[in-house]
């Protein structure tokens, strides 16, 4: 049962008197909004929707939730994929989306400084329209937001040459439960001065703090890129292949992989695909090199063709324009909504260390064959992350419910073994929760619950995320 | 007064033990070895030196440490420049020394397992024979620790284009003051599991915890550079060539400032340079690119040395071999030293956004014309770190020990006021304790501190350093 006050008038008349009241939302449409993401069909239903505009109104609501003890759910975009801003236990839901401004683009540092509410592709196209380059690209970032991607320390394609979001975050306004605001670090690029608390943040999945406003390094942007696809006879093989290419001296700036089946349900899904799909072909890679020299590119395409001669390949397609590009790049972004248009799934988020994917993908198959479990598997093979997509198909509602954790216990046992985690980039929210003891040892959890205690001592902030 | 309980023989006995006596030194030599570290003039006698082989008797001693309320202070190399490494309250220096073992260099994952106690140069090397390359690369490499570098979040030259020590380190193995072992967290590139332990020890100073096992990634090396030496005649231009460079798409590898008196200082501490300085330069750049297609190198120097043009510069000397560059990079490092055989003085790490580079510099001349204070002024211009030497000279004893404090009070002031903090890579250690109100709210404070209380509940790890 809930230790949180249930919202009450009283309640519902401060955040009025702060916010107006248009915004402090109670209607269906708002609650049933903000009671879903993008992870599976979960759904927990909010008791009302606020929806500051700035730091200081953010500050007097945590302040009085505070005191109160009402839970307070941030929310970027809803579109993670660990239940990370689903209201578990009701309460307040803190939706971002009027911090949608990008407060200045600073050509001179490249930095932006920028509200966590602005979607993701946005900030990248404005800082591009300057010359620069905010690299971190998930695949949702048509919708999401730039603080949900802080939330959850996202990666995307790119990461595997450009890193994820914690190696882009500067600097952060937080709001710390009790409505405390300070920054985390300075604007710098190098910072020595007490602890990171830039980077205990990021990826903290709003269990620490509330982000008010982020400020990014940025690099200068590349301009031209050069894509192909290569179709792989045994998948085992395009897992090799990543190592290969990297050992080879390569640095693609993405290197994805994808079964047979998520590239011909995402093909199916995303009609207006060009490519099809020959009968024998059992994965793929996506490979893109960037730069501003296309002879150099050119060059570093040749050498990736001909390391990959020593595989079963068909025969590689390049991309010759730039709708081709975004069409294969449809094809892999939608993968996950494929699957999930397809079946009732769940999605894991498994990163080992990359010489250890071939493996993971042996493995993953062998247990599917053990619980009676299909997977379909892709991902950011250059950084050994594998998502892996357990659709339910035929499986009874038993085994989905009581067989199938089993074997994704046993799943993730293998991936620590190798060195690896239970998330790459997706958080651990609320559906990783009960597989945490396998990712970290219970002095480990003891030590970062006490930390979470420090920055929130009443557990308001995000409850039931991460920790139980 | 110390409220750490005195080492007695029962502790020596304990100690000895658990180490054999050979591990346990209370002789003079070794007593006197790490009662100083690089910093000014410091020196603060341990009673007991303690030098373990292995994490079981680090976790050991610290269960002991703990249970006896001794004070433990971890010791690298005594490389620090901000009293790091200091037993400002005597106790156990843990001498990391005999943790000297490259554990495995991973070629598939372009990664490496090291103990805290390897010489920053020798693991470089190691893994530089393997194709590999591991950046951060501070002035005193040859004879520093990776632990230590670790514990500062060190920088270096190449930080402009391949960031610093928290860019590179995947995972820890860590003892914390209780005794407890624990990984801080995976040996992969993206991670979305938990709260970020591993960059909250980087950078930590030996306050949280014991680094006893580090994973870094590693990046594939580059074969080629090419180094020049741009000679200018007004400072603030130097400074102000940083943002030109960086802005006509140049990415170079090191981007240093020194000071007419930074360089000549350091040509006459280095006997053995060949490079003779004329009269009316007032600072220098050294750039170096870096890759492994001499003509590309050769086209960006180009680009590089035109963009200079606008600036009243005199000849610029382009490195004609490796002997050659080593000078010049010898001179480089070697300012630290000569300023040091010069003068006493105090090193102060200011880190500013880039382009505030030009004002930071006029603001340290003008503060040190008010407080009567020479400055010599270097760093790495690419990242806005500036290290700023203050000289005494002719300064009085009274002057130095009163009225300088308050001059760096208003440069530090200064510098946060334009976006930046007090230390980029030194750390906060022991000398720069008495300025951190200027970088961090009171709130900041309490937050870090409690951080603090959850690692170290006793305090008795490095205490004195960064808190009070």
């Amino acid at each position: 049962m809930s230790q949180y006050k249930k919202i009450d008038e009283q309640d519902i008349a401060f955040f009025t008197q702060v916010l107006t009241s248009a915004n402090v939302r109670t209607t269906d449409d708002d609650i049933q909004r903000c009671a879903a993401d993008h992870t599976e069909d979960l759904s927990f239903l909010p008791e009302v929707v606020l929806l500051p505009e700035n730091t200081t109104q953010v500050s007097v609501i945590m302040q009085y939730c505070h005191q109160h003890l009402i839970a307070v759910t941030p929310r970027g975009a809803g579109t993670g994929l660990s239940g990370g801003a689903l209201p578990v236990w009701g309460g307040v839901v803190l939706d971002m989306k009027r911090f949608d401004k990008i407060i200045h683009i600073d050509t001179h540092n490249f930095q932006v400084t920028t509200e966590p509410g602005v979607i993701t592709q946005v900030l990248m196209e404005a800082v591009r329209e300057k010359g620069l380059m905010y690299p971190p690209d998930p695949a949702s970032k048509g919708s999401c937001f730039i603080g949900g991607n802080v939330a959850e320390n996202s990666g995307g394609p790119r990461a595997l040459k450009y890193g994820v979001v914690k190696d882009y975050v500067l600097n952060l306004e937080i709001v710390l439960a009790d409505g405390t605001i300070m920054m985390t670090g300075a604007n710098v690029l190098k910072n020595a001065t007490g602890y990171n608390l830039t980077q205990l943040i990021v990826g903290s999945e709003g269990t620490l703090a509330v982000v008010t406003k982020i400020v990014l390094r940025l690099i200068p942007a590349t301009e031209q890129t050069l894509l192909m696809l290569v179709p792989f006879r045994k998948a085992v093989q395009a897992c090799e292949a990543v190592n290969t290419i990297l050992l080879a001296g390569c640095r693609p700036s993405a290197l994805e992989f994808m079964e047979r089946d998520a590239i011909a349900w995402s093909m199916k899904y995303v009609a207006q695909s060009t490519v099809s799909l020959p009968e024998d072909i059992a994965a793929h890679l996506l490979i893109e090199v960037d730069g501003n020299d296309m002879d150099l590119l050119m060059k570093e395409a040749e050498t990736i063709a001909s390391e990959l001669t020593q595989y079963d390949i068909d025969e590689i397609l390049f991309a010759d324009d730039n709708q081709q590009k975004e069409a294969l790049w449809q094809l892999r972004r939608k993968v996950g909504e494929a699957v999930k248009s397809h079946s009732v799934y769940k999605e894991e988020d498994t990163v080992v260390p990359r010489a250890c994917l071939p493996e993971l993908l042996h493995i993953v198959k062998e247990i599917g064959r053990e619980y009676g479990f299909h997977s379909v598997c892709y991902g950011h093979a250059g950084d050994g992350n594998l998502h892996i997509n357990i659709v339910k198909q035929n499986m009874s509602d038993e085994d989905w419910q009581q067989k199938l954790p089993e074997g994704i216990r046993k799943l993730f046992k293998e991936v620590v073994r190798m060195g690896g985690t239970i998330s790459g980039e997706h958080g651990i929210g609320w559906v990783q929760k009960p597989y945490l003891d396998i990712a970290f040892s219970a002095s480990q959890i003891a030590l970062m619950q006490s930390i979470k205690q420090v920055f929130d001592p009443k557990g308001i902030l995000n409850p039931g995320k991460i920790w139980c």
